[in-house]
């Protein structure tokens, strides 16, 4: 499915819906909200409650007696229901809930970008371009997965990865491409046997980068197209730079400034895969890698009053709870010493001489006498899939986490803001709400239909295909 | 172990710790906190974020697009974190949170209105009466548990049960008993057979009534010790009234209602319970019970716009998440229509001679033929204990809920608050804040020690034994 977004269907949209009234925040009195010059929008994927708090635990220091604040602290002011439309019920997948944040639009599980209806719902990243800012996203999956895709195209399926890429080079909003700047990963995507994206890009003047480092070599204000893996990037306790979301949205900034403002899209896509995977230590490392971003991104506010930061997650996945099984215990210092993803180690495990030595090394900290053995007994067996699952269940017992899942849970999310207009987006909100508010401070229309129905089908079963490789 | 609270300690207290500035709220901008004549402080016991959305999703009309917003979310201002003192690591009790939300001060978990060395400290409720204003409490608990007790008396051990309910007759604030009203449960700690402490409350003055209507025909103003049970009331799906928090609340209200403002400490107790027991029924009817205090509370604030009430949980319990099982779904409609808690259909279903028949009109739907199946074998074994566990695992099996314990998690909780000075209480705070907050509300001093540690021995093992009944 493709759909072209037209200059006129944009606008007309606008022009028929009015402008929407500013909703008073819950805490404090009604207020002007001060219409932000950039706006910054980042999605924690999968980033339930459980999350955020297991993190500050991560992150403190033992040997004081509070425990330490982290950079998320200091910027919350509520929280967001996530369910989908009616017919998917009340647990949403990324796509549903990227349409919502993305569109102001509940839909179904899986669309990407459409309503109930697989009518096309525009998209404040979108609204953006026609408004003549600038416009990128930066994620760390494949930028064609739901997520970015929500922001940047409309189809009925998240699993329609080729399609949805196609998209990027050929829907255009006011003649120009969606985004200017695009990073993150899925070469597989964008270079296929059948159709050269990137080749396409480069032709129509973008940079084209495959590494982080050539990133840095590009002059600020490029148009830039960035694919530095085949699909998802490598978790970050397996990547080359621990800093990854950080220094993608430096850079995406960096290009993206200008005198019009811009609208980026920021994602820790990997979160959600980790809890997907219930590995408490790739959840917490890809915490760190958000949580570096928005320090960059709160200092960038700080520099940059003009600018918008909003953060919240799509929804909680595994059903992680912080202590589990009838101790009142959490232990996150099995896992500051992590050096790698547990299907990493795995992998790495059941090819070693010595695999209690190398078990030990890699998660940082002694094995018990059983752990040795369990080492031991895993490398023998050479099957990574149950030295995988060995690996998790070896860190569960250790901290005492519990999960309840591998896919997604219903819990409401949290919502932090810092920056211009920040205000409009405190207390209780549903996802569309963010959308709504985002909107209103574009100064543009409330979202609507963009397009008439797709004809397709729905016969993708996004409820056991999650992460659509 | 018992305490004396003096006048002159909680003034010297008060004299060489000087005021505390209000913080900026978190959102908008700084402002002059408005005083409140009165102070309405609930605590929903066990209430994590899970609970909340599980709640809405609960009350949700299915035939309508949108899930109904409930009156927590026209509150909602902010989250809190809730670990202990260091010594009990990441994951609260009820009493540690209870005394950190009383008193703005961490301890270890057991500890009642003491600090880690077992040195008193002074409750916003023990201020307020210091500084003339009426007090109350009214849970559903006994009255003696531990958060009620956190704010009402010292021990240290929330399971000196005894001790507890002898100090709120022993202790005294400027020579008065620490609470005027007391409604909740606990006759069994009240008229014990070495102490009748009912009868000494009603020689100083008390009414005291042991039904829920006999508390209706009090004159407004009186002081008031009301105990409707020998321990906590029945679970509300068993109680004789649906509403007896909301009536509770509304009659202490009615009793404490002065010139000089009041206190109030509001628990839904049995939340906790029933994220203790895995029972997602009683969970969502003693969420209901809460939400029906709270609007009642509501429009108490529209009414009487200067009162502050604040609604906050102490922890999570049960690590209950809403869907589970890798499948995205969430059905809350197989507990609408229930008729007792699990605990009390699996005690009548061993005695049923048509036990498909009773579990059917007990659970309010049609039962499968498996299920069916069950009950007659449930019925057979006549094990109620079996039967229980066979009844919540029927339900989350139904209605797709996890749980990962039967203790508690350390997820941050939610912050609700509507009224006069609510706005202090918005963004990210510690359990400790809430306390700290309404001390600089109160316009009185920072919390601090009021006498010297108490020798004894903390052999309880609350890790075990969260019910101390």
């Amino acid at each position: 499915m493709k759909l072209r977004i037209t200059l006129s269907a944009l606008i007309g949209a606008a022009l028929i819906q009015g402008c929407v009234s500013p909703e008073v925040a819950s805490t404090g009195q009604p207020e002007q909200p001060q219409k932000p010059k950039n706006i910054i929008m980042v999605v924690a994927d999968g980033m339930g409650p459980a999350y955020t708090t297991a993190y500050r635990n991560y992150m403190d220091d033992p040997g004081t007696e509070q425990v330490e604040l982290v950079v998320l602290d200091r910027m919350l002011v509520g929280n967001a229901s996530t369910y989908p439309a009616n017919v998917s019920g009340y647990v949403t997948d990324s796509a549903a809930a990227a349409t919502a944040l993305a569109s102001g639009v509940k839909s179904y599980n899986g669309a990407i970008g459409v309503d109930e209806n697989k009518v096309a719902v525009e998209s404040v990243l979108q609204r953006a371009k026609a408004l003549g800012m600038r416009t990128g996203v930066a994620v760390t999956s494949q930028i064609n997965h739901a997520t970015p895709a929500a922001y940047l195209a409309h189809n009925e399926s998240r699993k329609n990865y080729n399609e949805i890429a196609d998209s990027y080079y050929d829907d255009k909003v006011n003649g120009e491409f969606v985004a200017d700047v695009m990073l993150g990963g899925g070469t597989s995507y964008f270079e296929r046997e059948d159709r050269d994206i990137v080749a396409q890009f480069i032709d129509a003047g973008y940079e084209y980068v495959d590494t982080y480092n050539k990133l840095a070599t590009l002059p600020a204000g490029s148009k830039v197209l960035g694919l530095f893996a085949p699909v998802g990037l490598p978790p970050v306790l397996d990547d080359s730079r621990k800093n990854r979301l950080a220094y993608l949205t430096e850079h995406a900034i960096r290009h993206l400034e200008n005198e019009r403002g811009f609208f980026l899209l920021v994602e820790a896509s990997q979160v959600d895969w980790a809890g997907h995977d219930n590995d408490i230590g790739s959840a917490m490392a890809e915490m760190h890698d958000l949580a570096l971003a928005m320090e960059y991104l709160k200092d960038y506010v700080s520099q940059n009053p003009d600018t918008l930061v909003l953060l919240t997650a799509d929804h909680s996945t595994g059903g992680l709870t912080v202590g589990a099984n009838g101790v009142y215990e959490w232990r996150p210092q099995y896992l500051r010493g992590l050096k790698g993803s547990a299907v990493a180690i795995a992998t790495e495990l059941v090819n070693q001489s010595q695999p209690a030595v190398y078990l030990a090394n890699q998660l940082g900290f002694e094995l018990t006498d059983e752990e040795r053995q369990l080492s031991v007994e895993l490398a023998a067996q050479k099957d990574v899939k149950a030295a995988h699952k060995a690996i998790k269940t070896l860190l569960d017992t250790r901290t005492n986490t519990g999960w309840t899942t591998g896919g997604h849970t219903g819990v409401d999310v949290e919502v932090f803001a810092v920056g211009a207009g920040s205000s409009q987006f405190a207390g209780q909100l549903d996802n569309t709400d963010i959308a709504k508010r985002i909107f209103t401070l574009l100064q543009g229309a409330s979202p609507g239909a963009l397009s008439e129905p797709v004809n397709g089908s729905r016969d993708c079963d996004f409820k056991s295909d999650w992460h659509c490789q």
